[in-house]
């Protein structure tokens, strides 16, 4: 199931997309329930999608890919490094990034996300999927110069536009065998498989609710795979995940 | 004026605290406006306070206080090192500070908070003053040892209740000449005032502003002066800050 956010007869609404490109419109709550099918349908190229869900926070995973760690002869880690983009930094598919005018180093990180389905609070490993509604395509945008002046990662990485997320949730995936990739003006940069995970989905959710509540709507971006790099004002950079989709965006001086 | 948030009559509301300790309840925005009293009053201590805000996020400074880095004998920053708590994180006066069970070094940090009044997006510094409701006591609770072991700051500051935020917010308040102390068990642990801060006020919500849009209700935490130190189960701990009032809560297993 294709769970799509968009804007509706004026207001902002949640549908499900078939594989004809036709959304149906629904009422109630995706998240927690009870919702149903409108008889209403809308056609995916009349509407204009956003993000497909509106995180409270969305929680980073450093490192977490074998390749990657190879890649920079990193050891792995023995458990997950996490940082916080806010809110504010959320982007739509489509969406401006904003090359920010204090950065020289723009960098694209295709991410697997994790979409939150309910409150999550000191979850056990083995509950972790039923609090997970399902799956979307992001970019953990990244200043690197800023990052790593500052040592901390929170002001590189939170800029407005940093978090692109979508193009839509899907709910029926197995999240450990798909492919990941990301392309910069349609040239190949990131390609990858979420086989290569050091964390598993169900070990990120419980790791991440020991320590902070995760709400319904919450992200967990899983990490980049190996060949992180550049953009420059201009490009276009998308996001590509096996079962899912490409979630686009193009870069906009700030 | 002092602004209380709580509970009264089954739903949460604001209200205006005056110097004979009643609280009359606002009808309105109280921070986009319109707002007005109301002709309903109630005691204080009838009541029980909420945070007095729900910050989409809280921005929190490094170091910030001149006698803070000369204890630690670092130079002083150039520019802000900001990283971020969720919302998630946030506590109550009174509440409870949860020690983690994964912790063994749980540490208090005394902070003057900044409430944001409007949302704040690339705001220049001599225009920040509009952009402030006023300013609240703070306690940026902190796992030290997962602070220290991580490198990113993010976890060992994230855990819930790690935000306690209150008891009110001061909107006539002169920020940058007030003592601010920090008692442990009725012992003065930090002993400064704001004229020791590094960067100030305005300077703090433009730099910010720049990276991220703040929404009303955010907070700023600006940072911690000397004395930080460590508390254990059982705990109280208060955060007295001067023409503002006390933040106390106590330490419980988590």
């Amino acid at each position: 199931m294709k769970i799509v956010r968009f804007e509706f007869e004026g207001k902002i609404t949640y549908g499900l997309l078939a594989a004809d490109n036709q959304i149906t419109v629904i009422d109630g709550d995706i998240f927690c329930g009870p919702y149903q099918e409108s008889n209403k349908k809308v056609a995916l190229d009349q509407v204009s999608l956003l993000a497909p869900c509106q995180p409270t926070k969305a929680v980073c995973i450093g490192l977490n890919y074998h390749d990657h760690a190879r890649e920079m002869n990193l050891k792995l880690p023995e458990e997950p490094l996490i940082f916080i983009k806010p809110s504010s930094a959320l982007n739509k598919p489509d969406g401006e990034i904003e090359f920010p005018s204090i950065s020289k180093n723009l960098h694209y990180e295709g991410e697997l996300a994790i979409v939150i389905k309910k409150t999550a609070h000191k979850i056990p490993v083995e509950q972790a999927g039923e609090y997970v509604l399902g799956y979307t395509c992001a970019n953990d945008v990244t200043a690197r110069d800023i990052q790593m002046h500052d040592g901390q990662w929170t002001r590189g990485k939170s800029f407005d536009t940093f978090l692109p997320l979508g193009p839509w949730i899907e709910t029926q995936l197995n999240p450990h065998d798909i492919g990941i990739k990301l392309l910069l003006n349609g040239e190949v940069k990131q390609a990858s498989n979420t086989a290569n995970l050091i964390f598993k989905v169900p070990e990120m959710v419980a790791f991440i609710s020991q320590v902070m509540t995760l709400y319904p709507g919450d992200v967990i971006l899983t990490g980049t795979p190996a060949g992180v790099g550049a953009m420059q004002v201009g490009d276009t950079v998308t996001v590509e995940i096996e079962g899912i989709g490409r979630l686009t965006n193009t870069v906009a001086r700030g």
